[in-house]
C-alpha cells in the first residue's frame, strides 16, 4: 500500500490559533448587554438578539467586525423597541473601532512554534477568513509576515476554497496540512479534500462555529504540540 | 533604442469600469440627507459631514459599504447633537444592506468589450479593491468570473500592490495595462512601477478618488474603445 507523500506545506488559521480574537468579541459583547440591559426586562436575552441579527445578516455582511458591529446597533435598536439611544449607538459603535484598532496579541507559543516550523523546513502558509483590511493590518501589526511564504484571506473556509488553496501551493493534498480552532472551517473541509488538518481549540469558539463532529479529528492542546505532531507523521 | 514588449496582461479595475458601484453610493447618500434633513438647519452641509467621518474611519474601516454605512450611522449621530431617531438610524443601516444586495448592472459594452479582449489572445485580471466578501459576491453575479484568469482583492491600490500582482502574472510590467476609472488608484501608481494603464472616466467620482494629475494620462470616452486602442500599441 502507498504511503502518504510527507507534510510539506502548513497551513495555519490566524484568529484564536496564531492571535487572539474571540475573547474581544466577547468582552464587546459583554459591554453590549451593559448598554442595552438598561432598556429591556431582565429575562430578555440579548445576547440570542445578536446572534440571531448576525447570522441573519451573514449572507450580507460576510465575517468581520464591521459586519459584527452593524448588526449589534440592529439589535440594539430591535431588542429595545426603539427605545435605546444614539449616545449608547454611539458607544456601540466606538466599541466596534475599538475592536478594529486592538494590538495584535499572539497566542502562547506561537513565535517559537513558527520559529520550529520554518526550522524544519516546512513552508508555511497562512489561511485566514474576514475583512480583508483588518487582517491585512493584523499581518503586519503581528510581526509574523515575513515568516509565511504566502498569506491568504478568503472569504470562505469550504473545500472549493481548499482545493484552491492546496493547488496555489503545487503540493498534493496528502501534503499539505492545516492547523486551527475550528473544526468546522480548518479542519473538516481540508480532510474533505484529502488534506491533513489538526485542531488546537482556544477557549471561547464564536456560536457560528459550532458544528458537530464525532471526536475523531486529530487535536492538540497547544500550538507547541505542533512540531513534533508533525514530525511523528501528523497522526 | 529597445521598443516596449507587446502588451500581454489586461487589467481591469471593477467598481465604475466593468459594473456601477458609485451611483448607488450617490442614490444612498441622497437618501441619508432626506432622513438626517428633518433633525439639522438647512444651511448644515451633511454631505460634507459624512465624507469627514469616512475620511476619519478610513484608516481603520478601509473601503466598502459596511464601513461606509457605519460612518453614515456616526455622522447622522454627530451633525444631529444625538437628536435622530433610532427609526432613522434603522433605515440608514437597510439602505446599506439594500446597496450590498443590490444585483451588479454592467456598464454598456463590457460583455462585448471582454469577449474582444479574449478574442485578441490578451490575458485578463481583475484587480479591485475594498470588501472581499461583497467584491467576491459582485464578481459571481457578474458572470463575468470566468472570463478572468485571476481575479485579485486587494486592500489598497498602491505601487507595491501592483508590483505585487504584475509579479504573479509574470509579464514585465511594461506588458502588463491596467484599465479603471479613478487615476489616482487604477492609473498612476501602474505608470509609476513601468505599466501601462488607461483611464475611463466614470460620470461620477467618488470624493476620496479625486486627485490632481496634469491631464496627460491616457484616457478613453468608454471602454469599447480599449480593444482598438491596445490593438494601436496603447498609445
Amino acid at each position: 500500500m502507498p504511503t502518504d507523500p510527507p507534510i510539506e506545506v502548513v497551513a495555519l488559521d490566524a484568529d484564536d490559533t496564531l492571535w487572539h480574537s474571540e475573547v474581544y468579541f466577547e468582552r464587546t459583547q459583554r459591554r453590549f448587554k451593559e448598554l442595552v440591559g438598561r432598556y429591556v426586562d431582565a429575562e430578555v436575552d440579548v445576547d440570542a438578539a445578536v446572534v440571531a441579527v448576525e447570522h441573519r445578516n451573514l449572507e450580507v455582511y460576510g465575517y468581520g467586525i464591521k459586519g459584527f458591529t452593524l448588526s449589534m446597533v440592529e439589535a440594539a435598536i430591535e431588542v429595545t423597541g426603539g427605545a435605546i439611544g444614539t449616545d449608547e449607538i454611539d458607544q456601540i459603535m466606538a466599541s466596534g473601532r475599538a475592536m478594529l484598532s486592538h494590538p495584535v496579541d499572539l497566542l502562547d507559543g506561537v513565535d517559537d512554534t513558527i520559529t520550529a516550523l520554518d526550522d524544519a523546513g516546512y513552508r508555511l502558509v497562512m489561511v485566514t477568513k474576514g475583512d480583508l483590511h483588518h487582517q491585512e493590518r493584523k499581518i503586519a501589526a503581528s510581526g509574523l509576515a515575513d515568516r509565511f511564504e504566502r498569506l491568504e484571506i478568503v472569504a470562505e473556509k469550504d473545500p472549493f476554497t481548499y482545493r484552491r488553496v492546496i493547488e496555489s501551493t503545487g503540493v498534493a493534498p496528502a501534503a499539505f496540512c492545516m492547523v486551527g480552532n475550528s473544526v468546522r472551517s480548518d479542519v473538516l473541509p481540508v480532510l474533505e479534500v484529502g488534506g491533513h488538518a489538526v485542531h488546537i481549540p482556544y477557549h471561547v469558539t464564536w456560536a457560528h462555529e459550532h458544528v458537530d463532529h464525532d471526536g475523531t479529528v486529530p487535536t492538540l492542546t497547544t500550538i507547541s504540540e505542533l512540531p513534533a505532531w508533525l514530525a511523528a507523521g501528523a497522526a
